[in-house]
């Protein structure tokens, strides 16, 4: 099999910096994590925040803590750190070779897609709060098996609150559905396409930062067991 | 302009795991760093010294702490814990849009690849120890301009010593110039094209972990500031 992972992220219009950040970290028993983070308001104030948080999930996450742990770890040390008044949304997505499975840990009221082996479409929407303002603080935390077919969409509230100013906003789950139904659809096509069409309602010029990752197991053997990465920074 | 950087890595033939690892961070003052280390041996104890490494290093860069810093600090890591006794080389190629710069760090005896705006390659090899084994071991910095038409190349000993069981090393300077001769050619295929190159001398059995990576600074405006990330991991 193979996991393929797209990312596509932008700032919010006219601002220098996106309040989103997405890390990546190999885990030291085997597979990779993304930990998404959206700080509080945009700009340069919630990059702060992000990164702050996602730091902490990363540095855990890469010395071997579950993502249970880490991600109340980073709620902890935003609550310590800002007393309780500044919060985030947090999404950790593990690919975890010990188990074979997805994790997926949200602390966000945006919610993860599934799209299942049998191409059942889940939305997994269970009541989940942002990080760094309730004390306790625990995330929503779904474990899938590692089957081919499977495909998982996260995303920053950028996304759903794309055209809700004008026309009205974007349905991320039949959005996901559509791109879906275009046979050959890439990983990096279908993260791009829900891009896209956040950016189409928003007129080019978006009102938050807008984060998507969508993750896909593949059937295909990998070719010669070759990892890639790529990475595309407009500066 | 548009930064693209892509990195193509597989593990020795036979064994579960590469000693190499590749982390990238956000660098909080704005930009990327990459981090490639190279346990000494192969496999999982190799795994275990790169992972160590990689971790100490991204976790420094996170913080905001400064690239010659990052590394002497991952070296006196590795020293202390493992009382000077094992190994691992570390590069770290940065993007910094604080100094609009490149920079390139070197603890390997591998040298770094750069083919300058103009047409020049250079070839980075000043005498550089790697990490771990010897007291206030420094890395080599090279600082180079963000200019568009750079390339760097950095990669583990893996690929130089392709085919020097058999029939030559792969020449590795020659290589990229080779492969940037062909026109058009895009990040990814380069990367692609240095690993295949030296898993043919190596019949598709590699000796050794081997890991690539190639970033270029190219003219064009990235399509409305869209930040991209793919990976492909087979499993």
């Amino acid at each position: 099999m193979e996991i393929q992972v797209a990312v596509a992220k932008v700032g919010k219009w006219a601002t220098s910096e996106s309040g989103d950040t997405l890390e990546m970290v190999e885990r030291p028993h085997g597979g990779l994590s993304f930990v998404l983070v959206d700080g509080q308001r945009s700009g340069r104030s919630a990059k702060a925040i992000s990164n702050l948080v996602a730091r902490k999930a990363i540095s855990l996450l890469a010395e071997g803590v579950r993502d249970g742990a880490a991600a109340r770890a980073a709620h902890d040390y935003l609550f310590t750190h800002r007393g309780g008044k500044v919060s985030a949304t947090l999404n950790i997505l593990s690919v975890d070779l010990t188990s074979n499975t997805l994790v997926i840990s949200r602390n966000s009221r945006c919610p993860a897609i599934v799209i299942t082996a049998d191409g059942e479409l889940r939305v997994l929407d269970e009541p989940s709060q942002p990080v760094g303002v309730r004390r306790g603080t625990k995330p929503q935390i779904t474990e899938l098996p590692l089957t081919a077919g499977t495909v998982i969409v996260i995303y920053t509230d950028g996304l759903e609150a794309a055209g809700v100013r004008s026309i009205c906003a974007l349905d991320v789950p039949a959005a996901v559905r559509e791109l879906m139904s275009k046979d050959g659809a890439s990983t990096q096509q279908l993260a791009d396409g829900l891009l896209q069409q956040a950016l189409e309602l928003e007129e080019g010029r978006p009102h938050d930062d807008i984060s998507v990752l969508v993750l896909c197991v593949l059937e295909r053997e990998g070719d010669g067991g070759v990892r890639r990465l790529a990475v595309q920074l407009p500066i």
